[in-house]
């Protein structure tokens, strides 16, 4: 069974025989757009208004609040559907601001849809296909955190095994350079750099029930050496 | 034993016979600050020569890239240095905007100081003090996620009780609101919600080796309805 957090009004249950959804699974994004300008409040809301223009929001439960944007899904294909609106937000922006320097922070989750009980062992979950997206022409340099969120056991190290194996595949895409502290650096064509985290996310998601990744997208950056 | 990551040049062992330091843990934090100014060069550059200036630096490892500043602990008290010098940042970089929108995000983590080989399961992990920071007089909003990382197990919903019992800890501190998609939501004077993630964070880390969490902050932020 899946019960929602308080965030949402509806319970959900799933049952063991069939596949889950992404609404039941609970697979989503949430996202902030930094556009480091004096002009960012009219460049974020004219470039989330240009997206929902553009219909990519389509089949996505979208809430804005203080600090960032919900984005959940509700049908097949969620990861495309999630990629393809984060990946034009941070392009409009990049364009609203004349392509000065924007920042972005996502956390994709799946697996559990609110933050209350949460039990998805005897669901199955589903394979899902890479993500395809045009190229930007946008040249992105971000960090990326993988949290396969296991249940406690005496297997060590398996929840390290199945991060390095994600590195080692991004690395393999050539976006991914050596791991650092905490994250791996990511760089390449917006689209690709976000591609290559969620599919990553997606992959582990079949093998492990809820799984979170964290990047933090850098755009336009005119201090490669000090832009923090 | 513990082998760092790439991005260090030192490989690091520790014994189970005596207690971890933070530098063997891994103790530390990466963050980046996103002034919305014209100015954010000049407000990003200013903040972190000023908080290095006031010695809220000393005994911690800095080092800044394109994306974010990566701090590492050597010495307790870790959490305090770590949660002291994120406040003076963010305080800084507010100040040096005249109190303009700054947004920041901050990843911390403890028990893995790379990417690769971690297991600590013969460590004994330190009791940590509750952070004490001076109230800065900022305002702040912000999303909080946290990711104990366990090994994989029978022990079903395990992560998720200890990730609940978190946020109980934090909402009866009066920082926290109820959970929603995802992140929960922090409001409180910029010390105090940086204060009930680290110390969320370090609690956790009492029983589970490697725990992350990740805390986006907005502070200034004139658009409370739509400040994606």
């Amino acid at each position: 069974m899946i019960t929602t957090g308080h965030g949402s009004t509806e319970a959900i249950t799933t049952t063991g025989t069939s596949e889950a959804t992404p609404r039941e699974l609970g697979v989503g994004m949430r996202f902030s757009l930094h556009p480091h300008t004096d002009d960012f409040v009219r460049v974020i809301l004219d470039s989330l208004a240009e997206v929902e223009a553009s219909g990519a929001g389509e089949g996505l439960v979208i809430e804005t609040d203080e600090v960032s944007t919900y984005v959940g899904a509700r049908a097949v294909p969620a990861e495309q559907d999630l990629a393809g609106y984060l990946v034009a937000a941070i392009a409009a922006a990049s364009r609203h601001s004349g392509g000065g320097h924007v920042a972005a922070h996502v956390l994709f989750s799946r697996g559990c849809p609110g933050e209350r009980t949460c039990d998805l062992t005897s669901t199955i979950l589903p394979e899902v296909a890479p993500v395809r997206l045009e190229p930007t022409g946008i040249e992105a340099v971000a960090q990326w955190s993988l949290y396969p969120l296991l249940d406690g056991g005496d297997d060590a190290g398996e929840h390290m095994s199945i991060i390095e194996a994600a590195i080692t595949r991004a690395q393999a895409r050539g976006v991914a350079a050596p791991a650092a502290h905490y994250a791996t650096k990511f760089t390449g064509d917006l689209a690709e750099v976000v591609a290559t985290a969620v599919d990553a996310w997606a992959r582990v998601g079949t093998t492990v029930p809820h799984v979170a990744t964290h990047l933090t997208i850098s755009v336009g950056s005119p201090t490669p050496a000090r832009g923090t």
